[in-house]
């Protein structure tokens, strides 16, 4: 099994910890001093020997990857000239995979989410690669503890089978996200699952599908085949990169492939970590309900998302259901139901020149 | 005209900008890049040259009291070894004056408050030295445009006369800090005026008046006086000052004497500053209704005070009538309608151990 784990996102609705040069994977938000990217190794290490494991992230991240990972070899980061979203990538890890050790079980991750249960994980990944050796896609589904708007959702199809304990089934459809009456709905069906963009196939198999349906990748891949290992790699996959499209492995193989599967997982404790409120499910509350990562000193204050940075001590009076986060350089203050607009806070700072902050 | 200034006080309410070792006088709090000693400075530099003013302060803030006002005599500021009040203040200026000039009209200011008619105090000075020079120890009334529960106030008695266009009063007494509804009668009256701590006197007289009424104090000053301008000056005022009380010159003169005066003064713009809130008074708004003393992004946000430090940037969304403050170690949120709240923090911190931040 070799796992390639997708590490260039780079989001700003977790401004102003989250920057552009140090987005969330690489902050420990999730558990203290350690960041999501590592508990992401961490959580696969009793699969994988760290030699097996793959990260793709952008080429200003290599060194901030590499630092964080001392024990994985440079080799296995893999830094893009230019984002190009998850296919992209997912396809330059499958051919990295299949150039050095040939068709093999892939295992594709994210390296921005946290899983309070990683055992669960493991034993899903094992089943998946199962159900992948019969030639299937299979994305692990979530099954909604709530609803959520904020994620896209699978609807299973038949049921293939049981595999160690976990039982697969094909996919009916890929549903974009939905609002609250839908979210509800899909939630009580039992039929719809939380779209982790965690996938199980084999290389050999996700190459053939993207030569289905994305036969401009394809062919790049194809080009660059030749060169990976090489001293030809890195210029190669800046000219090729340069002329790409965005593309999401969802929409440009998912959606269409007849060969999925999805094997849905309840109780993982899965979160993408998308914004601040996301907290409130990841970390404990104190007994005032405040969730609180930093020197703090607050009276009357309470349901309060509070993060420093450093020694910088925050200090509140009579605050309830905020969100406070001081960095170096920059506060935020804001509503929890309003920290949505965080985004368009961070696009207003970018129209005003003020990118620095950013 | 000499001119004393009161540079020694430590409040807690404009905590985190106002710090233990930096106090507010020291920081531009009304006008940018004029901290609230060199505004009191140049208000009164029409009237007298900087060779005849003379502040007293803390030992500690010697240095920076000099660093801010460059071309005020070194030997014109006196650090008191303990912060023993207002009365032990004046009474150390006041024997200062005496030896060095003999008996001078005496002006005794705050180097914390704001006033936005330095030109009115200005008149308002030189009408009192006149009443002054007929032996009344004289206070500067502010005529109390609103209520205000935060001040002591001075009832008027009989009208001694007028004073290039001021009219003097004899004192009737002084008021401890009312509630609302007193606050109210008073500003109806007409008869009372804030109390604003700005005497003028001369020298005799209120040194007279000292030993009058505060024998203890006027004891010291007679020890004291003989080595004003020596180098035994300051071993000396470490001795005497040991062991003299805390006391504050309205308490402890003001009450008693028989021959004080009130000169009310309208429109004056005087604020001391008191609290975050008090900026609402004294900086100008945008058309949000915010005061703005910061790099600022904000979203829906009104009627909030933001003040930073250096280049940080303080970001909002959803907020209306707080008070948000940001220097290099500490972040305060709160309503504006807390603030006084503030003081409490300030000491949850120092009975936690958090004196760094204070």
């Amino acid at each position: 099994m070799k796992i390639a784990i997708l590490a260039g996102g780079s989001g700003t609705r977790l401004w102003p910890r989250s920057r552009s040069r140090r987005p969330k994977q690489f902050l420990d938000l999730a558990i203290p001093n350690q960041s999501l990217l590592q508990e992401t190794v961490e959580r696969i290490r009793p699969l994988v020997s760290v030699e097996d494991v793959l990260i793709v992230t952008s080429r200003d991240f290599v060194r901030q990857t590499a630092r964080q990972l001392p024990d994985v070899p440079k080799a296995n980061i893999l830094g893009e000239p230019y984002g190009r979203g998850s296919a992209p990538a997912i396809g330059w890890a499958a051919a990295t995979i299949m150039r050095r050790w040939g068709n093999e079980t892939m295992v594709s991750l994210h390296a921005d989410h946290h899983i309070a249960r990683p055992d669960l994980l493991r034993q899903a990944l094992v089943a998946a690669a199962r159900v992948a050796a019969q030639g299937h896609i299979v994305t692990l589904g979530v099954v909604p503890p709530r609803p959520h708007t904020g994620l896209g959702h699978v609807q299973r199809g038949q049921l293939l089978g049981q595999f160690d304990g976990f039982s697969a089934f094909t996919i009916a459809r890929f549903v974009e996200k939905p609002d609250y009456e839908r979210a509800r709905q899909y939630t009580d069906s039992g039929e719809y699952y939380w779209n982790t963009g965690m996938f199980v196939w084999q290389t050999q198999t996700i190459l053939q599908e993207i030569d289905a349906y994305m036969p401009q990748l394809s062919a790049a891949l194809a080009a660059l085949q030749a060169t990976i290992g090489t001293r030809l790699e890195r210029r190669t996959i800046a000219r090729l990169w340069r002329d790409l499209p965005v593309q999401q492995i969802d929409y440009g193989v998912m959606e269409h492939t007849r060969i999925g599967a999805v094997i849905p997982v309840e109780g993982l404790g899965w979160n993408d970590v998308g914004d601040w409120d996301s907290l409130a499910d990841i970390r404990k509350a104190d007994e005032h309900g405040n969730i609180i990562a930093a020197e703090f000193e607050g009276i009357d204050t309470s349901g309060c998302i509070i993060i420093g940075s450093g020694r910088r001590l925050i200090s509140t009076i009579g605050l309830k259901d905020m969100v406070v986060v001081a960095t170096d350089d920059a506060v935020l203050v804001c509503p929890r139901r309003r920290d949505q607009e965080v985004r368009s806070l961070v696009e207003r700072l970018r129209l005003a020149n003020k990118e620095k902050y950013l």
